[in-house]
């Protein structure tokens, strides 16, 4: 091991709590990703040499990088550093708190990149425990952004205590929209309106929905996959806190999207439609219905990423 | 139309509330069901000759049979009868009320008769909406042993305003252990234990396992399969009215079955299991765990019924 190797890993953006899948569904989309440089130093430890925003801390006990490198070290044991640090750079491509993944994106490709430096001992379900690790800290315990951003893809969480993740169809022509308002907001007050308690027809709406966004997926069913995007739990909650989500939805579906709901707690919101050009005009048509109200937006438009995270630099021999 | 024709349509048996899937996801079994003849009669509007059970209502208003003939002409017109009648006879091969969508089969066997007695102008939608309405009297707007039981196979409702169904994949090797303890209970009292409201945790995972669920058929996943019969609504609720149950689903897991809960609101307890001589084995440890109690009990072993309800007899001409 030479001790100028570096590893950079890149982790795509994703969309966690697709439609009615809070907390269950996510789904990792191709473009933008958050990159982590991972290299030895003189300096024990994990430490951050460039968090990748202004406002992201230094501290590595609070950026959720250098915390998902630190579990990914736990699970090794120190013992492989032999006496040595690793030290971190971010290179941030999604927004922070944005509700398109990011922090979750900066946890992945921090643990993959130090996992990659040591000669990848741990596995995905080790590398998404030690994420988790870092992220239940800054955002709570969830794999929806975690997992497909690992493994990409669209990922149902079916259990958390033991993680059992279950790697879903993607159909050919889907494509995801993601419209990013002006706006910033924290996942804890996103979660703080979540009802404690939902009636028991409105749960099995609910499962229903997830249910029928699975058949859709296996039987590359576009319409039932829009259907299906019916969410009575976060949606319903969560609208009032995101000013324009609601005409910027209806614009999505009324320029052709197959659903529309909110990206992770927002204020991204997401739209599925079936083919590029459809996908585009989707975006379009919500851009205008933000401007419409005066609120700028950014559009990102891609298929679903099939990779995941992946190591995209490595100085290191015989790897 | 010859005046002495005769219709018999057959519809089998059903698992209701498969698993996590509480209203949601039925299935249909192979072996026995239900019959019901309909013949031409001087009597007007709908008659029953024969209700199928000692215990059963000939009143046609009663019988979810007649019921759901009446609600086919409802639908129809009468004009269509031209002052003639409808007679049924029923021959139940389904327990009453016992947790194997008895109620469901004659209701759809009533309905599939009529219809193709009268040329068969609805189509299933029609008649799923017509055994919704004859069933509303008598259990509550549930399609979850309907759907099945017309249908055949496996069958996810998205939603019942307006009906909305999906036909999900069966795993070829799949098969099907329903166990019927002496027991009799009201579908209305299995009702009146469940919870009005569920924590949001317990919604969640709810979903993720009818997703999973629906995963693991289309993926073939048999272990999936069981890992996903995880009902944590329905079945801690109803699981203190069926004596025996709890020892039962015990008995199935520990001889091999995937998974194992309650059909419909019970007193029959299915299990899931992979190929014939498993699910014999599942069978008869369930029987075993009830007769250690003392409680005799019924076993039916069948591959899911892929054909759902059927014309067996028509002496009409052309059909």
């Amino acid at each position: 091991m030479s001790g100028g190797r570096r590893v950079a890993a890149f982790a795509p953006a994703s969309v966690g709590n697709v439609g009615p899948g809070l907390d269950i569904l996510g789904l990792a989309v191709e473009g933008p990703g958050d990159t982590v440089m991972a290299e030895w130093s003189d300096t024990p430890g994990i430490t951050v040499l460039e968090p990748g925003h202004p406002d992201l801390p230094r501290e590595a006990e609070r950026h959720t990088s250098a915390l998902a490198a630190r579990a990914v070290m736990d699970r090794i044991g120190s013992a492989a550093l032999r006496g040595r640090g690793i030290a971190l750079s971010v290179t941030k491509g999604l927004p922070l708190a944005g509700g398109q993944g990011g922090s979750a994106a900066s946890a992945v490709a921090g643990a993959v990149a130090v996992n990659a430096l040591l000669g990848a001992p741990l596995d995905d379900t080790c590398l998404i425990d030690a994420c988790l690790a870092a992220e239940e800290t800054v955002a709570g315990r969830h794999a929806d952004n975690i997992a497909p951003s690992l493994l990409g893809g669209i990922v149902l969480i079916r259990c958390m205590e033991p993680i059992d993740l279950v790697r879903l169809p993607v159909p050919e022509e889907l494509y995801v929209t993601l419209v990013r308002p002006e706006q910033r907001m924290r996942t804890a007050d996103a979660r703080m309106v979540l009802p404690k308690e939902v009636s028991r027809s409105v749960a099995l709406h609910q499962a229903a929905q997830v249910g029928a966004m699975v058949a859709a997926l296996a039987l590359e069913d576009y319409a039932l996959l829009g259907r299906a995007i019916d969410d009575r739990i976060a949606e319903p909650a969560r609208a009032g806190l995101l000013p324009g989500f609601v005409e910027a939805k209806a614009a999505a579906l009324a320029a052709g999207a197959l659903g529309s709901s909110i990206s992770g707690s927002g204020p991204t919101v997401f739209a599925l439609a079936r083919g590029r050009e459809s996908a585009d005009r989707v975006g379009a048509a919500m851009r205008k219905a933000y401007a419409i109200r005066g609120q700028s937006a950014e559009v990102l438009v891609g298929r679903v990423d099939r990779v995941g995270a992946r190591v995209v630099e490595d100085t290191g021999m015989g790897r």
